[in-house]
């Protein structure tokens, strides 16, 4: 039950948050919030994703985006792309950290719903993909499986699936000679609980000891921070999260996408439990607030709106 | 680790919900929402909350809402009154189980500010309380706790103190020939966290191993359910909740008052876990969104709006 002493904490909202949002959301704004965020000392945060602007035309200033953050130092500036086309473009812009990820989808209908392709067909393109992005200098050290823990349209998935379909792409990558340093389990559709947390989790540290394992988790049935909690209770030190909560819909109905874990309650928790985020909490939720003003509508982050006990703590009279 | 077979559940949102909106909410809908959460078997209801009129308007149809809700025979309704004047009108209704429940408050300023007397003063009309109680034949069974785990200005609340509180009243139960059945632990403005749950549930355990523990939870910081969990973990199987998170203004700033964790959250994730609650998850949804419709703004519970694992999972094509 010891937790880690500090956690890496990933802020994706910019990219996942952003590419929701069905409201236009201007540039400038995009690019403001990416340097409210950049002021909380980040270790990593994802800017943006380059796709088809058809596909997703809240992403086609991805570019511009990109081109107008004033970087932080300390911070990697990531992002999203589907293929080597879109990380040329992201390669271009010379701001952007490109990272070589290897992702499978553990649901076949949902694979297929939502890239078109179905689990063989990802594997064959991982080949090709491998190749075009060595080809581009990028270096490929991660895999990522998508909805680990459960689909909507397939119900819960079996963690011996998501072992196997882990073993294909980590042995991929080593017939290819490329070392794997992080393996991301992500909840995409907000299935996980702490059960379901430890033993896939438990799993997958048995069979590959060595790689980070990252999170990516969806609060859609509130259970968000309690899988983090679970999570770093096994030793798990490494988070996606979005500012404000950002990513999701929560009044839209079944139909809504579900909101990531908000990054200031995650970095609230964090800071209750003495457990290290290295993140400036007061800077992060003016920032989350900002990004509500952005979006126009109301974010599901609770510290935003409850304010931090460390804020509340130093207006007590001595 | 080992969770509770079961849990009990009650729901406070018609009381503690509709004590804080601003929009007028109707007698009708609020007799129409006890109705609606009726049929989910809860074992206990609060249903209102008997006061001054004038100090709280939203509460002045407490007598008209406990005339007209039809009882489920299975469930108990219950309700909250200040003083023995309240006694008398809840007592009046002949539809409640007006509880008896000997109550503190941990924060000196807090209970200024919520209840106009200091913690002595309280202790000292406790006795009258007593008296007054005993001549309604109202059974006092009950002691608690409120603002258990911290303050808004006071800061964090001492364990020891709690105990200190705890034992006062436990004492002056013990004097008047009270059996004290449940001691309840409110962590009125959102200041708990898994540990100060274990420390502070572990230490009144010890102290007192019979009575049941009741939480009352808020999720000011987003902590509410992870609380619950590190609870159970530890064998506590008495929880308060609001059904869709009523209690609540999450949108309002730092002035809004935190909304108690929502049911239906709760029941789900008791269903994920295999805890037994013992409640109409489908019929409990639906409540929750009529309640969000009765009050004319979104509420901050997931499941409502993200749907219940349990629904996706029947429309898995086998």
């Amino acid at each position: 039950m010891a937790l880690p002493k500090s956690v890496t904490i990933r802020e994706v909202g910019p990219r996942e948050g952003m590419q929701i949002e069905k409201n236009h959301v201007a540039t400038a704004d995009k690019i403001r919030l990416v340097d409210l965020l950049s002021a909380c000392n980040f270790s990593d945060i994802e800017v943006t994703s380059f796709v088809s602007p058809k596909a997703v035309p809240q992403m086609a200033d991805a570019s511009e985006v990109a081109a107008g953050f004033t970087p932080n130092p300390a911070t990697r500036y990531t992002c999203v792309y589907l293929n080597t086309k879109g990380a040329e473009r992201a390669l271009a812009t010379g701001k952007l950290d490109v990272e070589g990820i290897l992702t499978v989808t553990a649901s076949e209908t949902f694979s297929k719903r939502n890239t078109n392709r179905d689990i063989e067909q990802t594997f064959t393109e991982t080949r090709e993909r491998i190749e075009g992005l060595s080809s581009l200098g990028v270096k490929i050290d991660q895999v990522s499986i998508l909805a680990a823990f459960g689909c909507n349209y397939e119900g819960d998935i079996d963690p011996r699936h998501v072992i196997s379909l882990t073993a294909r792409l980590m042995d991929m990558a080593r017939e290819h000679g490329l070392g794997i340093g992080t393996i991301q389990l992500a909840d995409t559709m907000g299935w996980a609980n702490p059960n379901s947390i430890r033993r896939l989790v438990g799993d997958v540290k048995n069979r590959w000891p060595d790689p980070v394992i990252n999170l990516h988790l969806h609060d859609t049935r509130g259970l968000g921070l309690m899988n983090v909690m679970a999570a770093m209770e096994i030793g798990v030190d490494d988070f996606d999260s979005s500012v404000g909560g950002l990513g999701g819909c929560p009044f839209a109905g079944f139909s809504g996408a579900a909101g990531n874990i908000a990054t200031e309650d995650l970095v609230h928790l964090c800071g209750e439990l003495g457990v290290e985020t290295g993140i400036d909490l007061d800077r992060l939720i003016d920032a989350a607030r900002e990004a509500e003003l952005i979006v126009g509508h109301p974010l599901p982050g609770k510290v935003m709106h409850g304010g931090a006990l460390a804020a509340y703590r130093r207006r007590v009279p001595a």
